[in-house]
């Protein structure tokens, strides 16, 4: 436990279930007083080593996962149109901009700007009209970052994000990292920040969300 | 939503984040008055059709299941000497008595008994000694019971059990049912009751339990 050091908050553009993190973060952000520092990786990557299957092969699981998320989202006054396109076609390049805005300090406002064109307009990140609409939204020209997302530098990057996630034991998008404890899930970020608080879940917030 | 309507609780012995669901349970009956139908079944056949691959080949997901139960055991109150015998060698038995304590009515008493010896013990479900001396605890002869268990009345209603958990979309365990609406998952088990109350997620429930 430290309440020096932040919360990593290991994501990728294209999870499903991180639609409700990156929204949701502004409000924990400000009520626990707490900095998330915001970590794109590929899990997609870290996935295809575990050799993960796809959710899209199981139809009750991936149902599921939808209305999961809908029930979620209306608890937490967002919107979501769910199902919404799912797997990106151009996952990558979603999470390369977001390196690169990592990079320029410009990550969570790209981030919130796509998952909201995705979730609410139906309209997949790192493809058009998302990408360049995302980007003037947070005052960047598509036709500088498009050709640095894509270079060397961030496909360097993105890899040693990746390889630090894989390193740390992070298996899923989004994980949050108290130092080397984990927790993996939209559904465990109270549970992050009652571990940064108190280095342990606590007992008396279980009692408190009593039914 | 329907308050006439009690939750139906669908599991499997042998899963290990039910274990939190089995122990929580008398005391979320008592705080909210709903009544829950103890529903064993073979979750293992459903994840072998839905080609689940086992979690054991996943050492990274694997390792941090037990982390979080172990976290989680903590919160609630109950212990966890983690990680357990798994999975199950006797898997089916452990759930035949299940479902012949279903039929008499017993079957929430052997549950955590046998869930108990699992997680305190460190004594697999479905094996001896737990077997016997979780049939013992509730009053119960294994000599009468393990005949039963194993004959053809309770293998045909454990898997009419089975088909009703596959047709209404049950593909893990624990999962909460109110109607057709399913909650998977020990984390969910506060939304199966919102949902059995208000029909919605609540939001006053998510800004109550806020950081």
């Amino acid at each position: 436990m430290s309440s020096t050091r932040g919360i990593d908050f290991w994501f990728a553009v294209g999870s499903t279930y991180t639609y409700l993190s990156v929204m949701r973060l502004p409000d924990i952000e400000r009520d626990s007083g707490i900095a998330f520092r915001w970590r794109p990786f590929s899990v997609r990557q870290i996935m295809r080593e575990m050799d993960n299957r796809h959710l899209q092969g199981k139809p009750k699981k991936y149902a599921y996962m939808w209305r999961d998320i809908a029930r979620r989202a209306e608890m937490y006054g967002l919107t979501a149109i769910v199902p919404v396109p799912h797997p990106l076609q151009e996952f990558d390049l979603a999470n390369r901009v977001a390196v690169l805005r990592a990079q320029e300090d410009w990550c969570a406002a790209y981030v919130r700007a796509t998952y909201r064109r995705w979730f609410v307009d139906g309209q997949e990140p790192g493809s058009e009209p998302n990408l360049s609409a995302s980007l003037r939204e947070v005052g960047q020209d598509p036709a500088r970052v498009l050709p640095l997302a894509t270079g060397d530098e961030i496909g360097r990057l993105y890899e040693e994000a990746t390889d630090e996630a894989r390193t740390l034991g992070v298996f899923g998008s989004p994980t949050f990292a108290v130092g080397q404890e984990l927790f993996w899930g939209d559904d465990r970020l109270e549970h992050a920040v009652m571990w940064h608080r108190h280095g342990r879940l606590d007992p008396a917030a279980s009692a408190a969300s009593k039914v």
